[in-house]
């Protein structure tokens, strides 16, 4: 994992166009393949233990989405390029450059790009954190029990 | 302090243009006005116990600068906007949009707007954190027998 020292390479990394980085892998999101995503890439920008937080880069294809899940801990979002949509609890909002969404405990979310368009944003995290749960057959029963999550969730 | 609980209004604070946020405040960069600056405002997108961190947008007007200080707490920087310069260390750093700078503990920093363009960035730190330390005469002279430090703190 990418650290927040700065080391012998001094203590910027250059944007490269496109929202790529010096010294930055574009990584899967999600390293084990088990949760159901969809054309979506991580890169982490900061991290490590001096800044107890780690703040990354996601960006989802046209027609993508992250995985709908919910955790305990906060994220704090922006966006930076493009439009889409995000679930956020029991609403559903869209979504466009520099907008500020934040996912509160437990509140189950899932971004979706637009068909037309890419949507790439920056997510804060804390350094320690649990891992997000995903929906079981109830919970998914719950949330498309409200038409407009139902659409939401099957790319409507 | 604005919280990371999106509270009754929802998860969403949209964009209102200009690098402003619905239901978020400009701030004077310092509260107190006992140390240096020169056109700076001060924006917190998120912070609060859960998050662990606190991320704000500062932004220099042309010609300003934020105060040359130090501190045991790291700084991860986004820039967002305009272009300048940072000093980080013993090291001067043109910046320009998307830059990605990385302030280590300790490490006496500045960020100056172009004469010509105000500068906006991102700028993340933990949430519980050492205040800031200003320089004495003896740091200010061992900075400056740097002649491009020298230059840099001299707005040349």
């Amino acid at each position: 994992m990418e650290e927040t020292g700065a080391g012998p390479k001094g203590a910027l990394r250059r944007a490269l166009g496109g929202l790529r980085w010096e010294r930055i892998d574009c990584l899967p999101y999600k390293e084990d393949g088990a949760a159901p995503f969809k054309g979506v890439s991580r890169q982490i920008l900061f991290s490590g233990e001096p800044l107890e937080s780690e703040l990354r880069y996601f960006e989802i294809a046209p027609g993508g989405f992250t995985t709908l899940e919910r955790h305990a801990h906060v994220h704090a979002v922006m966006i930076l390029r493009g439009e889409g949509r995000c679930l956020a609890g029991e609403a559903i909002y869209p979504v466009r450059p520099y907008d500020l969404i934040t996912i509160e405990p437990w509140a189950w979310h899932q971004f979706r790009a637009d068909q037309a368009a890419r949507l790439g944003f920056l997510c804060l995290v804390k350094a320690r954190r649990d891992r997000p749960m995903l929906p079981d057959a109830g919970d998914l029963a719950k949330l498309r029990a409200n038409p407009e999550i139902a659409a939401f969730l099957d790319g409507r």
